[in-house]
């Protein structure tokens, strides 16, 4: 545990912010790895011997969890023994200096732990203080579990995701966890603007169900206008054409060339200036209600040539385009690489996994966009410094050393006794 | 054009930010929706005659487009003709009293008509500059078009989104753009707070693509360690069992049993505390291994009775589980109603049309949290008012009246022509 003190402030616009984070797995990791991206000191509070449940999930490089590594990059670890005079003493003073506190229990956990909105909007009325939970802290469904593919279901997104005539699928990404992540962020930053004016905290309440909702776009709208149900389309927009995959020599790609202007220039790329001239295709409704002949058509081109050929080609006409990237290819993307979307971690042990990195580009932030691998906290690494820092601010606190052993023996603590049965 | 003027400050934390948009379509406008609903102003600046492309898509609801409506309600609209010098001029006022400014043009077009960001940094220091492209204004791909299908497909998520034996599916909302767009919501917002301190505006440029990345959750990280590219799995999480659909008698559901714990309170719930007992489901990765038998067992069960049934019985035992909800049903859902997450948004005409609302719930907002339509302005609408507004601010500046009909008669203004070749 040799990982250095982090209290000098990191660069960046949220430089000088201090988050106590006390959640786990993706949703609100996700959202406080945001405001450390931007410079915030994450202090993240975890249960003794075990930390967050993502310290166990697989792949492992060494000792440590790459899906940890991933969302923690950047956050020092504390681990907390709530059931201990000393350790509600310790957080009682990180409460009285962080800004921001984030977690993601059920709704009623933090309550019954003594650490819940009510409480500390009396006691600390600085703080902005936000929970990400599956429903929100209000309405009918608030004590129910909540997990991405709960609300990806509940939500709309499945029922528009996947082929016409295939079942609904998954959004391939958590895009229930990280939708409402963002939005925390947003609720958090807009919080911590109004507080520069009035001094005033606030409470941030994030159901992911309801930011679901907010992301469907103009399917809600749609259906209160048209009374037609909204439906899948696998890989098409339903109202322009050609705004699909075609198939090459070697693989399928998409173009969008959803415009008459665009649907020359494509034709022209593609060699078969003829195609725009057909009487079926001259409008974009023609085109629409004609795309199976359309899509015939031009893969009938679009089949002879590998891939890359058609994309440097319609990139050379401004028609836009795409392969449909693997993973794996977004390592050596050029554009990514250029953008330094590809960043390090690390963790414990020596060797770095690669991940995306930020993709807020800001002025102020060129000095932290790093080159360096950023590091994800050893579970309790940065107690002592913690506590030396907490000491130098305080000469009256007196603070104990805590290692994992000493609380192994007493059994799991309160706060993740209330926390697992989430 | 009747509508008022929204010179009073809105409540909200964004309370007496401006914001000039230049942003057309989706991801701009889904941008500054969001910092509307948080209680910014927001000037749409229009070009005129059509005003923003959607304006133009259907569905209608009398003269208004629903999809217009979704995204822009809650701001003021204004046309400005940028080759009439007056209008110039009343754009430099209105940079002069903006805090925020945000396009989603091709990179170069602002530039080139003289307003791009580094023209700004100078003349408006004060500025937070924020571009959201589809691939960001460095690198190589930075000139080519991004639309939301060039980057789901480019940046990988459609590699992982339909199923494993199926064309890989597009995201069923628009998670190219919203995702860019909340990124960006989070870089204005972290460098409005910062501006709080050292008085500086910033750069914040967004690329759709990068945005893709980040959101990417663990898939990067796994490849890089295990080496294995991965690949869709329709609806089921790939090493959790049961987390999947599953058939009722009158459709599918979602059941998310993922550890023992909750796989043996779902053999309860169904009624058939025998499944848990069975040596090939005892542990998650059984389960896992053993999914297609696992699947079959459960819907032999579930196929009994109506989904309604199990998710009754499901809920009351604390297993996470949903219905795949078509858009339809989202107007009616109890925990969305409860808060308040189904808004009516209208515009020019009587009709109001309904959406999602605004999914941050914060203590400051409960006021903004409307009960009455919010309204999305008619092209031009607060012309006037903002030309009142700055004489009074400034006795020195003359206004001139300028209507559509003025400027159609001179043809496209220099904005625009340049925006549509974007």
């Amino acid at each position: 545990m040799a990982q250095t003190n982090e209290t000098e402030k990191k660069p960046g616009p949220l430089s000088g912010i201090t988050v106590l984070d006390f959640s786990r797995v993706l949703a609100g990791p996700y959202c406080t790895m945001v405001l450390a991206d931007l410079g915030a000191r994450v202090i993240k509070v975890e249960r003794f011997g075990t930390g967050d449940d993502t310290r166990a999930f697989g792949p492992f490089v060494g000792v440590d969890s790459a899906y940890f590594m991933c969302f923690n990059r950047g956050k020092e670890s504390i681990s907390l023994d709530i059931k201990s005079p000393r350790d509600r003493e310790l957080l009682e003073r990180l409460l009285d200096s962080c800004d921001v506190v984030v977690e993601n229990f059920r709704p009623g956990v933090m309550e019954r732990l003594g650490y819940g909105p009510e409480r500390l909007a009396k006691t600390h009325p600085h703080i902005v203080y936000t929970s990400i939970s599956g429903f929100g802290h209000s309405g009918p469904f608030s004590e129910l579990p909540g997990y991405d593919m709960v609300v990806q279901a509940m939500g709309g997104v499945m029922s528009l995701t996947g082929w016409p005539d295939e079942e609904p699928a998954r959004v391939g990404t958590s895009f229930g966890d990280l939708g409402a992540a963002l939005f925390g962020v947003v609720g958090i930053l807009s919080a911590l603007y109004s507080r520069t004016r009035d001094a005033q905290g606030a409470r941030v309440d994030i159901g992911m169900l309801d930011c679901q909702a907010a992301l469907m776009e103009t399917a809600l709208a749609r259906y209160d206008v048209e009374g037609v149900v909204p439906t899948r389309t696998g890989d098409n927009h339903p109202s322009l054409a050609p705004f699909e995959t075609f198939m090459a020599a070697d693989g399928k790609f998409v173009i969008c060339a959803g415009n008459d202007t665009l649907f020359l220039l494509m034709a022209d790329a593609l060699g078969s200036p003829h195609l725009a001239l057909k009487a079926e295709f001259l409008t974009n409704d023609l085109r629409v209600q004609n795309r199976q002949q359309l899509v015939r058509d031009i893969e009938a081109i679009t089949g002879t040539q590998p891939m890359q050929h058609w994309i440097d080609a319609l990139n050379e006409a401004g028609v836009p385009c795409a392969p449909i990237n693997t993973i794996d290819r977004l390592f050596s993307h050029p554009q990514l690489l250029a953008r330094n979307m590809i960043v390090k971690v690390k963790g414990e042990g020596e060797r770095a996994v690669r991940t995306a990195g930020n993709p807020i580009k800001m002025s102020t932030l060129s000095e932290v966009d790093p080159e360096v691998p950023i590091q994800s906290p050893a579970l309790n690494a940065h107690r002592e410094a913690i506590l030396e820092e907490l000491m130098a601010s305080n000469g009256a606190y007196a603070p104990t050393t805590h290692d994992d052993g000493d609380v192994d023996d007493t059994g799991p603590d309160a706060l993740y006794q209330a926390a697992s049965a989430v």
